[in-house]
């Protein structure tokens, strides 16, 4: 198995795509649409992409990416987003003079850094792998960078301090994509083996209403929505594309119903996955 | 009129708040909550924020800080996100090595660098305007910083090239926000002048039809929604809070039944603010 994520060796997509497929060779992508392209082209046989991250919220392009290309989400998974300070093997803590990350990292520690290294300049780069392989490769004992253990792993790097977010609570959510002819017909969900449904539809016209009458085909039927996610139609102000994550497989004859209803409704559907509830981990 | 902002001279945030209060002191401030602060306390009169780009989705640090903070929603702006490459007066497009902007606007522009400047290399910085500031401070002819035509008039540089987003939908909704005790009592919407009502609920428990019961209470007094977010709870895995923009006047009798209407269903409700639509510029 080949997997596809976006970022560098060392990112959290691939601790996720590792989680996920400990087996798997790991494929890196310099961007979401890269690892959209490489799956539908066969060049790997799934990717990894984040959606939505605890505090930080939805990841608007991959939303974008699942409507437009023709890939299946077949699982999910939630990672514990661990930050750690990360040096030159004999570096110390009280020498660090300068400590680079991606700007999201770099916020999410600032009161570690406040705390511990006042004097330090914070620099913003690309993203946390990348901060780990550029400390590697600069060799100056007074720069650490922010980043997963698993960079540290990577680049030789020594852990000057774990888990220095302030939040610990960040947690990101990932999605399995595979191509339309990859995917298994599902299974109805049963109580031990939850399944999600996620699907995409825009309204004929905005009217008062709409949402709601698009929201009775499940409530009617008594199934839940995990999350529902509006998003702008570019070029269409006031138009919006709702997406859905709907607790139940489509093998289910409620979430089949559900859907020809919805279509009666809905200018447009696409559904975008149908998979088994992910673990959370870390 | 003082109106606090995020970001330094020159962010599109000073833009917003130049366009929405011409003849205000505009004050610039190093995070969001020091804008809902300044507020606060009254160092300022309003905050302008970004709550949703068209591109990059909504801001939810945005959506956290208007619920925990006591202030009201009292004004919108569209704002067309414009970005120029500006550098030193002398300097040629030609002759540019290297160009600084933040991340996104890097990203935004990557089409325009590929094309007239394959060979330069891209930096990030913290911000577009810190990017202008830091290309005239630097004195190197040979650098350009990607910002607003605001930063370029600010630091005395020169535009090289205007425009060069590659997506020319790119607009960012700001918010104002005032006091509670500054907010004038709102007057019933009017079709010639249109009110939108912000706020925000959380569900007793996570139940099917939940969200489909809320949102009926709008729904059977043809109430329109204009916009939904739902964010995660952070700390309560599963749980959701909900975000809605509602065409309509809490002084229009069916908004104040159907927000008593809500109260019966819902956890908690807190409006975020009852103002005028507002315009998009740019």
């Amino acid at each position: 198995m080949h997997i596809a994520f976006q970022g560098e060796i060392g990112a959290f997509s691939e601790e996720a795509a590792r989680t996920l497929f400990p087996e798997a060779t790991v494929c890196p992508c310099a961007t979401f649409e890269d690892v959209f392209e490489a799956v539908t082209v066969g060049r790997v046989d799934r990717g990894v992409i984040p959606i939505e991250n605890a505090i930080f919220g939805s990841v608007p392009a991959n939303y974008d990416l699942l409507r437009t290309y023709d890939l299946r989400i077949v699982g999910e998974l939630r990672l514990r987003i661990r930050h750690h300070m990360m040096a030159l093997p004999g570096a110390t803590l009280s020498g660090i003079r300068r400590v680079i990350s991606h700007p999201q990292a770099l916020g999410q520690c600032q009161a570690f850094l406040r705390t511990h290294l006042p004097e330090a300049t914070a620099a913003p780069v690309y993203d946390t792998a990348g901060a780990a392989r550029m400390v590697a490769g600069e060799g100056d004992s007074e720069t650490a960078a922010i980043a997963s253990e698993r960079a540290a792993v990577e680049y030789g790097l020594v852990v000057l301090a774990a888990g220095i977010e302030t939040d610990q609570q960040n947690y990101t959510r990932f999605l399995v994509l595979a191509p339309p002819q990859a995917v298994p017909a599902p299974p109805p969900s049963l109580p031990e083996a939850p399944y999600l449904t996620s699907l995409v539809f825009a309204h004929r016209e905005n009217v008062p209403g709409a949402l709601f009458r698009s929201l009775a085909v499940f409530a009617l039927r008594d199934l839940n929505l995990r999350k529902i996610e509006s998003r702008p139609l570019v070029g269409s102000p006031g138009q919006y594309l709702f997406y859905l994550d709907l607790d139940g497989s489509t093998a289910d004859v409620r979430v089949q119903r559900a859907l020809q209803h919805l279509d009666e409704l809905a200018a447009w559907i696409k559904v975008l996955g149908v998979y088994p509830e992910g673990p959370t981990v870390g």
